[in-house]
């Protein structure tokens, strides 16, 4: 049986949605859930649950790393963190996988650190999955795990992107792009460039460039870029739902007609609410470390945590660590510093 | 009287908004308007809007760039097309601006190259307009002007963002940031992290770092980045504008209670998408240049090119090329490369 360690104290509303998506999952995806922080508090709220027969259990972790805390604070200074126990237990072999909804900088220091890389890995990237109009799922990356990449990085990005698209997804062949400000080859900076020319040279389904709108259309599946400029493009979306949702409000709230009719397409605001609410769509993987690592979103409900342990599973039996080592390794090209 | 040259054939729709929006602009702005492109048509447009007695010319001009025209071809091959005409206007004192809603980066290539650059600015940059949150206006440089921009040149774009919002909306101190991934000084990539270090020793009123969600709540008024990144931030926040608004009509096409909801809020909706619309901003200007420019959205409307009138009307008024001229011969810090 899979067995993921989950970082019960992560999240900004920890731990009562990290326990309930936890007892969902060993419920309904029929993994072993070891759930990682203050034991009395994790006693307390799995009592609420019922849980009888479950394959869960609580593994104490006597520290808590917040959404203040500096990544190399946490990561140095927070020993006992639910993160650091929780990243021991994949280390040491006790769990498959790493699930938290906690300080995003701060778990990825700790992951990175605390398991290594790959092997055939020189930087990892995080995966961020996006909604697209086409009701499918594009990949972001890497959003912010690393800045100042070389071309090969983002040789190497594509190929754990799309190892992991496809274990997710099922697609054969995805897609993969480069995210850059024009169509042709020509188009981009001196990274882009470098990369469009080493990666239509690869075994991969490369399609070219694609622009920052087309994130969203669905012609793609895989978009490869720099972390500062992903993690820039992630905040930016997030920003441009938040604020378009709060502009819709107020003009609905300016007569009484628009009132009247906001109420009865209530239903249909709810959906439409749900879909531009990127906490819905699980976690994002930090690829490349050794032993699989998935971050949700600091607001994770029960949904989304147990909808990052159904990714971490995924990735766990796809093997993907396993097929990116033996994908790089036919990669000959050397990395820059 | 301010002569402004207008490209009347830049846009998709050209030259019908075009002539439309520089008859408005001469009744309403109080200045001169010289229409540049294919007579005929230009004259045939403006017969269908009273402009007896206000001060509009043709100015004929035998090509015309599309939308499919790569820069480099535009702008060697396409002479005599409206933009070159318009430019050379402007060149040779016949107008004090251009505007055009034309093919930008053929547009951007004409004016830099026709115009030249500003002798103390090394690299010129396009600044787009974005609403806010808080019912004001956020200006992001450079959205795609250059890429791969040294520190010196965002501190350069900074000054240009200054002086242009000071004269533009009337802030005394704007408050001026980079476009980073984390507040903090330490935050970000190796542009950022030099640029950041000469910024706040500056004059500017500079606030420090922003993330890609503050470009729209208001708390700044100048973000300043390296173009590809401020091209990607651009076509993202327009992707995800229309993306959201696809979303939106499909949920509310699902029931019959939602249709009805929204025959009841149509109004609402009308000044939520006229909200989200980036053509109703006016144009951006490409800052730097020897010469106001302003570049309009290829769909502008009347009013939107009516808006890049008034902006390169109080641009040229402001007197926003000397004030950086003498703005940037204060700052004695070398360029790099």
């Amino acid at each position: 049986m899979i067995t993921i360690a989950v970082d019960a104290m992560g999240g900004d509303h920890a731990p009562r949605p990290e326990v309930e998506g936890a007892v969902q999952a060993a419920r309904e995806l029929g993994v072993r859930i070891l759930l990682v922080g203050l034991a009395p508090e994790l006693k307390k709220e799995l009592a609420k649950h019922p849980h009888r027969g479950l394959p869960i259990e609580i593994v104490p972790a006597t520290e808590v790393i917040t959404m203040d805390d500096s990544p190399t604070h946490a990561f140095r200074k927070k020993k006992d963190s639910s993160a650091h126990v929780a990243t021991k237990l994949v280390r040491g072999g006790q769990a498959d996988a790493l699930v938290s909804a906690g300080n995003t900088g701060a778990v990825m220091a700790v992951a990175r650190f605390g398991l290594g890389t790959l092997s055939s890995v020189d930087r990892v990237a995080l995966a961020a999955p996006f909604p697209t109009s086409r009701g499918g799922t594009a990949v972001l990356l890497d959003v912010g795990a690393n800045v100042d990449s070389k071309p090969a990085h983002l040789v190497q990005f594509a190929v754990m992107g799309e190892i992991y698209y496809r274990a997710i997804f099922g697609t054969r062949r995805p897609k993969v792009a480069l995210l850059s400000i024009g169509e042709e080859e020509s188009k981009g900076n001196e990274l882009t460039r470098e990369a469009y020319s080493r990666l239509k040279l690869s075994s991969l389904n490369f399609t070219g460039n694609v622009e920052g709108r087309d994130i969203f259309n669905g012609s793609v599946d895989v978009i490869v870029c720099d972390g500062f400029i992903g993690n820039i493009a992630l905040k930016i979306s997030e920003g441009v739902a938040q604020h378009i949702a709060a502009m819709l409000k107020e003009a609905l709230q300016s007569t009484i007609s628009s009132q009247v009719g906001y109420v009865l397409s209530r239903k249909a605001y709810k959906s439409f609410r749900k879909k531009i609410d990127y906490s819905e769509y699980g976690g994002a993987p930090l690829l490349g470390v050794k032993g699989v690592t998935v971050i949700g979103h600091g607001s994770s409900n029960p949904l989304a945590i147990k909808n990052a342990i159904r990714v971490a599973t995924e990735l766990v039996r796809g093997g993907v660590n396993e097929r990116i080592e033996q994908e790089l390794a036919t990669i000959p090209v050397p990395v820059e510093a």
